[in-house]
This record gives structure tokens, sequence and C-alpha cells, in this order.
């Protein structure tokens, strides 16, 4: 499938809105997969599904996490979650795309997880950071982006965290167990005291 | 045991500093208690006894958390958080206070723990808006703190844990799941959605 083949197919999932920030994510993905050295085709296909179930009505969403084990967790924090490991079923299954790379950095999309892999962080970030964006916080991020990857997603997860705070709402579990995660990596590498 | 020999107890292990805190906690606390229904008494208690550890050496802290099989968690997140579950043992076995209310509030103080009780909520909101400290936002939380016990708690949680991602450092899980814990229990008594 050929990035317009992959293109049609997510078009009629989405919104318009959503269709462009989908793009804005698949450009910022291919740079940051160019400038960090992950497969650039790879995170192209992620970038463009990644928001493929997200105008899913939330009774099938329910379901199919019930139906297929996913982390019952979910259903006790916001159903923004949903659409990401959701997502990642949809399309192995109506799509057909059975890379677990590209799978898993589409159902990790919003959360994070411990131990991210390089494809995982770049579509997370990618998501946070792509044009269409505009919240306080994301031209620092963006700027971080250019030269430290590991530093950028910590401070969107850290944004993020703040965000949800400020609004009184609880925070999915593995996105604070994905910041102080990373944060203990970061640290060790970059030799600061744990 | 009265206030004045509680205090001096508690003079001899700490430094001035931290002295003229703790007289700060003490009478933040009993304010505290009497506004929200809280025994008096045990608010003074724990507040007068809440940093007895502060200032023992950390390998001594260290020994004690692991000899009395505390959550060895603790050894792998910053050393700030070992002197509250090692000051409600101190404070137990070195000054004989058996009130498990009031020892659980030291214990607890810095890191609140899931489903706190109102003493110990009184000692960690006393720790945070005494009239010494002086850091961004803690005078919305003293106006808070009049009517809304419940609501300061989770604002000092959440300036808790804003202050350390900015500064890039990992969160304590239990601080983290105290926060989730206190909002999605203030959200349901508020007729707030979950």
């Amino acid at each position: 499938m050929n990035r317009e083949e992959a293109l049609l197919i997510v078009k009629k999932q989405i919104t318009e809105h959503r269709y462009i920030h989908t793009i804005g994510v698949m450009e910022t993905a291919i740079i940051l997969a160019r400038r960090y050295g992950e497969d650039e085709r790879k995170a192209e296909t992620a970038a463009i599904f990644h928001d493929y179930a997200k105008f899913r009505k939330k009774q099938e969403m329910k379901n199919i996490i019930i139906r297929e084990n996913m982390a019952s967790d979910l259903l006790l924090f916001d159903t923004e979650l949903w659409h990401a490991p959701v997502g990642a079923y949809l399309v192995e299954h109506e799509v057909g795309i059975k890379d677990l790379d590209i799978l898993n950095a589409i159902k990790y999309h919003t959360s994070g997880r411990v131990t991210m892999t390089l494809l995982e962080k770049i579509i997370y970030l990618a998501d946070y950071i792509e044009p269409g964006r505009h919240f306080p916080g994301v031209d620092e991020v963006r700027d971080v982006a250019e030269s430290d990857l590991d530093l950028a997603v910590i401070m969107a997860l850290r944004n993020t965290i703040s965000f949800l705070m400020i609004k009184k709402q609880p925070i999915y579990p593995d996105t604070f167990l994905t910041y102080n995660d990373m944060v203990k990596q970061y640290r060790q590498e970059k030799g600061g005291k744990n």
C-alpha cells in the first residue's frame, strides 16, 4: 500500500479537520524518523493510521476493549484513550496491516508505555508537535525535538499530565509510568543522579 | 505528654529553621482540625512530630526501611521521601506514641496515600500551607483550604507533581495514585463526570 492508498482509507474514517491533523503528524513523523534513524515508511504508515478509530462510537470501542481483553483499566479513564488501542486493533483487522512496530505505535500514541520504542516515541511526539497544534508549551517542545527526542517526549508527557491536572482529571497510570520510565532513563543516560 | 514536652523532644532532633516550620505546621493543623472536625490534640501531636526523622543520616533511614520491611520502592525514589515512614517508626519506638492515626499521618505526610484519612489530609496540607511556606501557588491553596479541604489537598498534590516534573524528577507512585484517588472521589462527590 502506498501513501495515497493509505490516506484514502483513513480519509473515509475521520473528519476533514482530523485528516489535516493526520497529514501534519505524517510529515512530522517522517522528519523525526529521518532525524533519529527510524524507518521512514513505518513512521509514515503509523502516522497515517494513528487516529483511524477516532470517530468510532464509544459503545463499539468499549465492546472491542472488552471482547479483545484489552487493558480493562481503560474503561475507568477518559474515553479519549480508547481510540488508540482500538485503532491498532482495527488497523490490523480491517486494513490488514500486520507490522507489530506500526501497530504498537498506534496502540500507545495517546498513553505512552514503559520502555517505548523509537517508533512509538516518534508517533507520540509527532502527534503532539505537528504544525496544527497550538497549545501553551508546544513551541518549546518543537525546539527540543530538533536535537533531543527523549527530552521532547518527556516534556510532552509532562505538559499533558499538567494540563489534565489543571482540569482536575485523573491521569491514566500508563502515562504517569511512562513519564517516570523516560525520566529515569534520561537521568541515567545524562549522568544525572537518579 | 503535653505540647511543651512534645516540642522539647522534637527540638533536639531538628534544626532551628525546621523547628519554626514545625510550629507553623502545628498551628495550621490545629486550625484545620477545628475547621473540618478532627481531634485537635491528634492534629497537634502529629504535626509536632511529622519531621522527627528529617535529619537522620540517610544510611540509618535506609537500614530502617530495609529492616522493618517498609515499601522497598522508597529506595528507588528521592531520599526526601524516607523521613516520613522512618519518622513514624521512630516516633513510635523512641518517643512511645502508639496512636495509629497519628503515626499514619506522619508516615504519609510526604507521599500521601490512596484513601487518606481526615487527619492525614490535615497534616499533608498543613505541611504545605503553613505560614513559612512561600512557593508559587501556595496562596491559592491557602484560600481554598478555608472552605474545601479535599480540593486544597488535590491542588497541593498537583503543584507538587508539577514542580517535580519541571525538575525532571520521577514521581513516587503513591503520590500519583493519591492524586488520582482524590480527584476521582472529588468528582463523584461534586457530581462531575468521572
